[in-house]
């Protein structure tokens, strides 16, 4: 198998001023690169919610023996997602293919791998991919479980030497900056494309908004030009889990102290079925039994169990969900749940303009927008909203909708979905072969199924 | 206005083998009856998850000042419900009509107001209404918040006099099963109806399988045959939030000990949100703020801030989940909420059958299945598929789906399109004048607007 450069480092970037005014003296920006810089091949990836500056597995991670690879670069606040390395699931709810997947670390390591290397649909034999861990995650870059610096004092008495809730408010915005500031101390001017999903598609979206001529490509997938409320509630509800474990302690928890590990599951579960579709579910899960009690569960969520619970059945679904929340409270930081929730939440492409279309009015490139039939959290009219912003502001666009059941997870588990129109895109933009404007009309179905909707696994529009 | 007579009280019914095989010595349960019982008259309305057995203003309550009503009958483990005896908000977001309403005291009282009552669908100047509160509730019938007989110890050590989660498990067969008690005792024998939405729906159901020949008619609207598993993994995750409470203390916060309002008001956040449609809460409260930061809320679910939460907006769906949070947590008991969602989780119409429609094979009289379009909580799908068991039983049945935006709460708020149905179905049955089955043709849409689905809001299959 073919293998590319692969770097992975902490930039320290200087005094970085947040877009809500308060600053810090040293922003730092874990990051890792795939590829070789030519000049012109640059395409920066941006993950999503939970992730990290991993996209693609690497040779120092394939082996899970050598515990090096992105682990060892980052400052000593990444223990967590350094010894999950390469960790296997046994159990079997939680060994499908999900947002967990491919390798069980979930989003800490090698997220999108099917999409990006040697050969994939970003390829690292021809592009130079950059993936900056994003300033208030916990994965290496500066956040609220980083460390404070010793002339920073803390209005507060704390019993630790992290940043805890002193560091300030986070925006989409600030990854934008800090992802710039990266790419000028790399030496990366002009982008070929940016591309990422989810809340990382919000921050594609402000590129093309704060930096309309740094980019030829956006490739803005299962993401939306700001949350519905529906999801603000969710989201909110997550944050009051977390806020309300005793564990939290204000935020204070570092150091010698327990971690709010059943808050910060409680968030997380409840983003987790925001993930997935009912028909993913009841395919995944139905509404079978895991095969035991709840009362014997050795794994996952640690909350007090109801011996009256006993009597009912512990349900595959149940056991997937504190399987997962447990490994996640070990790979992620709940002060950094908060703080990046509440980026995605405070995201509107619109703020500081007329409207979206005059947000990305400056914007030279071209636009793939890219959706989901069952995503629930980022919605398929709403990507039709934002396709009609590009096209408003006379940016060449193509939406891009894709049938699947898996709802949210798609963009993460559907690689043979999504991994050809994003290889076209980047090499010809909207006349991509693989590339299916679902704004374009539907004559041309020649399937037979008599389908109302533009066929979009197809290259029949191709151009 | 004409008044009808109204009876509250609580039946003590004698020893009670539950479904679990578990007993308690003396079933009590609390009641409420509305109109005259003329012998072939009664209908019985089954509650909601949260519901109780005031489904309609009465005289009594309709006064403030008296503190009596229905909330005088009850054994005094429902005084925090009582309290709220015509409570009236003053909070802007929670102002709206929603499963809250019609007065603020949520499903404790008069829940169904704009349905029952002389001349309203179901008029009790022509019928006796009857509903009684679930074992396993908390408003006045037994359950884990009511009194432990002297005679009953616990296990455990415990410092309060309520039976805790010593109370047997409850299933929604128990429900029918105390209802059909009760019924007995008050002299009634076969029904001309039983009504309910939501859970409510399912005990429905359940009394076409478990007492065939005791309806005319069955009308289950909002509900389905059994809970998908996203509701599943909702509900779960629901339960893990009041566990967690440090409060709920094994379940044992009665007495002097502090309640565990923070997780059931979590728990209930998580439920509001399923009760909800994105066309509502966008409708609602799309993303407007609140008006004040979220450090100055002085209402509802009391967690510990983030004091970096300042700089970003409280918004309106954040304080209406949290005042309602803090009224739910008044009124409702959190054992009976791990208790009650146990029950609707369990429930499965095929269980003990070869399938739904066997399961309804023995039921003799006509049934009525109403949907809402954008429920996600219990899908229009399901309610097709429930229809479709009827049909295959060979019991008559009309699929009556109403376009709304309200989703699951449709089935309280929408008086105007639950009722006619309602009305028409109990007097006619599936001829009712303004019941439309779903399954029919729609050759005669004659209002131009070229909809494919056949229109539920008018009466042109009237028959």
């Amino acid at each position: 198998m073919t293998t590319t450069p692969h770097d992975a480092g902490i930039a320290s970037l200087g005094e970085y001023t947040f877009e809500c005014g308060r600053s810090i003296p040293e922003l730092r920006i874990a990051y890792e690169t795939y590829g070789e810089f030519t000049g012109d091949n640059a395409i920066l990836v941006c993950h999503a919610l939970t992730g990290s500056q991993n996209v693609a597995r690497t040779p120092e991670i394939r082996d899970p023996e050598t515990g090096g690879g992105a682990g060892a670069a980052a400052d000593g606040t990444v223990d967590a997602a350094a010894d999950e390395n390469g960790d296997a699931s046994t159990d079997a709810a939680a060994g499908d293919a999900d947002e967990e997947s491919p390798n069980q670390a979930g989003q800490a390591r090698a997220w999108w791998d099917d999409v990006v290397g040697p050969g994939k649909a970003i390829d690292t034999t021809e592009y130079y991919v950059v993936c900056a861990n994003v300033p208030g995650s916990c994965y290496g870059s500066s956040g609220p479980a980083s460390r404070r610096p010793d002339d920073v004092d803390s209005d507060r008495e704390v019993d630790h030497d992290r940043w805890a809730l002193d560091f300030p408010p986070v925006q989409v915005a600030d990854w934008t900056r800090a992802q710039r500031r990266l790419l000028d101390h790399l030496g990366v001017g002009r982008l070929r494309a940016v591309v990422g999903g989810s809340v990382g598609g919000m921050n594609v979206l402000d590129w093309g908004k704060r930096y309309p001529d740094d980019a030829d490509y956006l490739i803005a997938i299962a993401t939306a030009a700001r949350l519905d409320p529906q999801c603000l509630a969710l989201d909110a509800i997550a944050r009051r889990a977390i806020r309300s474990d005793p564990n939290w302690n204000g935020g204070d928890y570092y150091g010698d102290r327990p971690t709010p590990d059943t808050g910060l599951g409680l968030a997380r579960q409840i983003g987790h079925v925001m993930y997935l579709s009912k028909s993913s579910m009841d395919r995944k899960f139905g509404r079978r039994s895991a095969g035991r009690d709840s009362l014997t569960r050795g794994e996952g969520l640690d909350v007090p169990e109801n011996p009256t619970a006993a009597f009912f059945p512990y349900r595959e679904v149940e056991s997937y969900l504190d399987y997962n929340a447990g490994s996640f409270a070990e790979r992620f930081d709940a002060n950094s749940y908060l703080y990046l929730t509440r980026a995605m939440d405070e995201y509107d492409l619109a703020g500081g303009y007329a409207d979206d279309a005059d947000a990305l009015a400056a914007f030279t490139g071209e636009a793939l927008v890219m959706s989901f039939s069952q995503d629930w959290h980022f919605t398929v009219d709403q990507s039709v909203d934002l396709a009609e912003a590009f096209r408003d502001s006379d940016v060449p666009v193509a939406h891009h909708r894709i049938d699947s059941d898996h709802g949210h997870d798609a963009f993460l588990v559907e690689p043979e979905s999504v991994g050809p129109p994003v290889r076209d895109f980047i090499r010809s933009g909207t006349d991509g072969k693989s590339v299916v404007d679902a704004a374009e009309p539907a004559e041309p179905v020649t399937d037979g199924s008599g389908a109302s909707h533009a066929p979009v696994h197809s290259s029949l529009f191709s151009g």
